[in-house]
């Protein structure tokens, strides 16, 4: 047979930029370039998961697991004995140990209701969080309810487009909606909760739940994943950890590893672009 | 041309069963059981949403409203002074006026944390709500997670099948998913957050949210849509009026006119069956 040369396959390789290259975009959400920055800095892309029901232990958790984590992800309704004092003593130890706080409240209803429901109430978490997440089913107006109270506040949103439970319905069209209504208010909007990578937009930050050291689950539906898999092979940005270092014997040790894990999967992932 | 005799078209008209008959169905939910006696015993199908942020104005709208309605629909959250009276004394007025509660939580995470929501927290929701709900996003495993909570107390769940809000994503394969989740659950589940009717199981009690005597919509995103639209086109049971009646100059009677508009269309509806 003639000899043809091998053709190389015309498959645009995306570049890969870093956190810190991704911090300095032009059109980069302030919110997200300074969690950006900050996981540069502090070497984590790892977000815990503070699923306790005392304050104090979630004061705690924020002071000891702080220069670990790049985010710190709460449940403020959980809290059997939350008050005002908590969430401010929340900000002082974010500022102490430069993360963020991400209250995942998951809104999804109306706009007009969850206005109410991230300014006002006992937990007023606009006042306090950084970051919030919302649901898309009640279509984008609770995207707009919610960027009318935490825009002008400079905070962000995360919509959740994939979620790690069995039998999810956030798939396929569901999560491309998601997608389209996050590239319509991307003012206000800064990323997803998801799986995978579903944006080529490096403005957005992906964050994956449900990470724990070996896959599995639970009784309820959580399905684990892991650091690896998460960051290598699916692409997203953050690591969000809640049993795997809340029922470790030390969770100082059980943070730096997964600090560790998630970061050497994110530097493998730039290596090999 | 030859005589042929009109044949009756072969449909099979389906039986419509009075809320009484309902409520004594074999398989019905006994909480279910109950909001059906309590409509028929008041002739209202009326679920009033108290979308205040006082809990003075809560109360107050309870013991004036009460009469009216069949359901009180409350957002916790949303006010700014709540304390674990305000719950007790809630409770106190659905017993003296004969209403059920429920707290529009829509919860919307995995099992696991919604159980802590719906049990904990400031809010206890579960120690005073007769009713919640949820979405179905998360798969069956929220449903599992609330139901370990409520079922031992006796409440139950509505499945959020369909949104009033523009764009909203609980349509088509969505809606068939939560329907499928109610029949799985159904000794918890007792019935559907929706536009229209979507389960021919009589055992299932439909509410529409977004009610108001003239159709339209708000700047968020919200539609409306009217009792008679609702309750005979539709074919669903309750509605669920907000501003319609809080933002009345009298609200008594703007509920009593709601609550006419609601029983008229449902008599209607039986009538012509």
């Amino acid at each position: 047979g003639s000899h043809v040369p091998a053709k190389k396959p015309c498959v645009e390789k995306e570049v890969e930029l870093s956190y810190a290259q991704r911090a300095k975009l032009a059109n980069v959400h302030p919110l997200a370039s300074r969690l950006l920055t900050i996981m540069e800095e502090k070497q984590s892309n790892l977000c815990v998961s503070a699923d306790v029901t005392s304050s104090q232990e979630l004061l705690q958790l924020a002071d000891s697991l702080g220069p670990s984590i790049c985010l710190l992800k709460t449940h403020v309704d959980i809290l059997k004995d939350y008050a005002a004092a908590v969430s401010h003593r929340l900000q002082a130890l974010a500022e102490k140990h430069n993360f963020l706080i991400f209250e995942d409240r998951k809104f999804a209803d109306i706009g007009n209701t969850v206005k109410h429901q991230y300014e006002g109430g006992l937990y007023q978490i606009s006042s306090w969080s950084h970051l919030v997440n919302a649901h898309v089913v009640p279509g984008p107006g609770v995207v707009r309810g919610l960027s009318a109270v935490g825009k002008p506040l400079g905070r962000g949103c995360l919509l959740i487009a994939q979620m790690s439970s069995q039998g999810s319905l956030a798939s396929g069209d569901y999560t491309n909606a998601a997608l389209q209504m996050a590239e319509g208010q991307a003012d206000f909007v800064m990323g997803f909760i998801c799986s995978s990578k579903i944006s080529a937009r490096p403005e957005f930050i992906h964050m994956t739940p449900g990470v724990q050291m070996q896959a599995g689950g639970d009784v309820l539906g959580q399905q684990y994943t892991t650091p690896e898999e998460v960051i290598f092979n699916k692409g997203t940005d953050i690591i969000i950890v809640g049993r795997g270092i809340l029922e470790a014997p030390d969770r100082l040790e059980a943070a730096e590893l997964y600090r560790n894990l998630g970061w050497g999967a994110y530097t493998k992932r730039l290596a090999q672009s």
